[in-house]
C-alpha cells in the first residue's frame, strides 16, 4: 500500500527545502510536478540535481493558466477536469506506489496541490511536508523584519478588486501581496489610495538567482505573476 | 571577519528545518540561542543531536517573559537593557568569529532576533536564513489547506483587545491567530462574536512529539501561549 506526499520546496533555492524534502525526493521512485506546457517548470527546477536519474517523472501540465480568465466557466471546467484526471492516475499510482508531488513554497498556502488533495480523499493515503513559502524568502530578501509585537499581517492576492486592495492595505500594520504580475498598476494605485505606497517594496524571484529587490514606487516595466510585494510592520520593539 | 547569521528553525521537528539551517547549525563552533530562565528553550530542544559538541553556547535567558505585562514601562526597561546587552557582546564576537543565533520558526516574523538585528546594524554584518513558520506547521497538522484562490489571510495575536480581535476575524476568508494561552478565552469570544467559532481549531505542537489539534469551540483548560489558532479559508476551487 502506498501513499502520495506533497512536498513543500520552499521559496526557491534548493537548500531552503527542509531536510525531510530533501531526503524524500533524492529516495523517491516517482515524482509529480505542476508546469505551464511548453516550460521545465520552477518545481522541478529547484530539485535539479537533487532528484534521482532513476526516478519516474510525471509533469502535470496545467491545461490553461492566465490565457482565459478565471471568472470564464471554460477555465473551470478545463482546470477541474484535469485535477480529476491527475487525481485518478494517483489514486492509481497509490495503490502500489509511494509518489512525491513537488509544490512549491508551502503545499497548504494557496497551493495547487489542494486541488489534487480533496480529490484524493477517502482514496488514497496522503501527507503533507510543509515548506518555507514564497513570501518569507521575499520579506527575508528585503533584509527587513515583516512583523514586529502585536502587528496585524494581511495577505492578498493582487487579483482583489482595486477597492478591496486599498482597503484592507489601509487596515493592516504588514501586508504581503501575492499574484501581481499585470496586476501591478492596480496595486500601485491602491497603495497609493491606502497611503502605504511610499513603504512597498517589490521582490521577483526571491532566494533565487536574478533576485530583484525595489521600491514599490520606482518599479516600472513587467515584473512576473509571481512577484510578491511587502509592507513592513512597525510594531512594538524595546 | 565574522558575521553573525540567524537560521530559522522551522515549526519544531528538527527534519523541517532547512537543508542550510542544518549544514550551518552542525558546523557552527559559537551557537546562540533565546530561553527562559531556568528552562532548556524550545530553540535549544530542536538542535539536540545536530549541534556540535565542541560548540560555545551563548543562552541568551529573558529577564522577563510573561510575569510584567508588556504596557508597563519595567518590561520595556528590561528587555531593552537585555537586548542591548546581547547585541554588544555580538558585535565584538563578530568580529573575529561567525556566531550562528536559534530562532524558532522564521526569524522575520514575529522573532525575537529582529531586536538583535534592528541593534546590529552597522556594526556587525548580519545573515538571515528563513524558516517554515510555526503556523504553517500548525495549518498542516490539521490536514487541510488554509488558503484557496483569492482568499485573504489576516495573522492576529490573541493579545489583542477582544473587539479588535471579532472586527478582523469576521472581516477575513482566512485566519490564524499567535500568542494564545491565557488569551484563549477572550479569543473564543471575540470568535463567536464573529461568527467564526464553529469553524476555528486550536493547535499545540503542531509537527512536534505531543502535537494536539481540537475544534477550538471544544478546547478546555490550559493551552501554552505557542498555541496557535486557525480558520481555514474556503476560496475558489475548479
Amino acid at each position: 500500500m502506498g501513499k502520495v506526499i506533497c512536498v513543500g520546496l520552499g521559496p526557491g533555492d534548493p537548500e531552503l527545502m527542509s531536510v525531510k524534502a530533501d531526503r524524500m525526493i533524492r529516495s523517491a521512485q516517482h515524482v509529480a510536478y505542476f508546469r505551464k506546457a511548453g516550460r521545465s517548470g520552477q518545481a522541478r527546477k529547484i530539485v535539479n540535481g537533487i532528484i534521482s536519474k532513476d526516478a519516474i517523472e510525471y509533469p502535470m501540465e496545467y491545461p490553461v493558466t492566465t490565457e482565459i480568465h478565471f471568472s470564464d466557466p471554460e477555465y473551470n471546467r478545463l482546470l477541474s477536469e484535469f485535477y480529476d484526471d491527475w487525481a485518478n492516475r494517483m489514486t492509481e499510482l497509490s495503490q502500489t506506489q509511494e509518489v512525491i508531488v513537488l509544490c512549491e513554497g508551502d503545499p497548504f498556502f494557496y497551493g495547487s496541490f489542494m486541488h489534487l488533495h480533496s480529490r484524493l480523499q477517502g482514496r488514497a493515503t496522503v501527507d503533507v511536508v510543509p515548506g518555507i513559502t514564497g513570501m518569507s524568502g521575499c520579506w527575508t530578501a528585503t533584509g527587513m523584519p515583516i512583523t514586529w509585537g502585536d502587528d496585524v499581517l494581511t495577505v492578498l492576492m493582487a487579483t482583489l478588486p482595486e477597492e478591496e486592495l486599498s482597503r484592507r492595505a489601509a487596515d493592516t500594520d504588514a501586508l504581503a501581496v501575492m499574484k501581481i504580475g499585470r496586476n501591478l498598476p492596480k496595486l500601485k494605485r491602491a497603495l497609493e489610495t491606502a497611503g502605504r505606497l511610499e513603504d512597498a517594496w517589490l521582490i521577483e524571484r526571491g532566494t533565487m538567482e536574478g533576485q530583484r529587490v525595489q521600491r514599490l514606487s520606482e518599479a516600472t516595466g513587467d515584473w512576473p505573476y509571481f512577484t510578491i510585494a511587502v509592507v513592513h510592520g512597525q510594531g512594538r520593539r524595546p
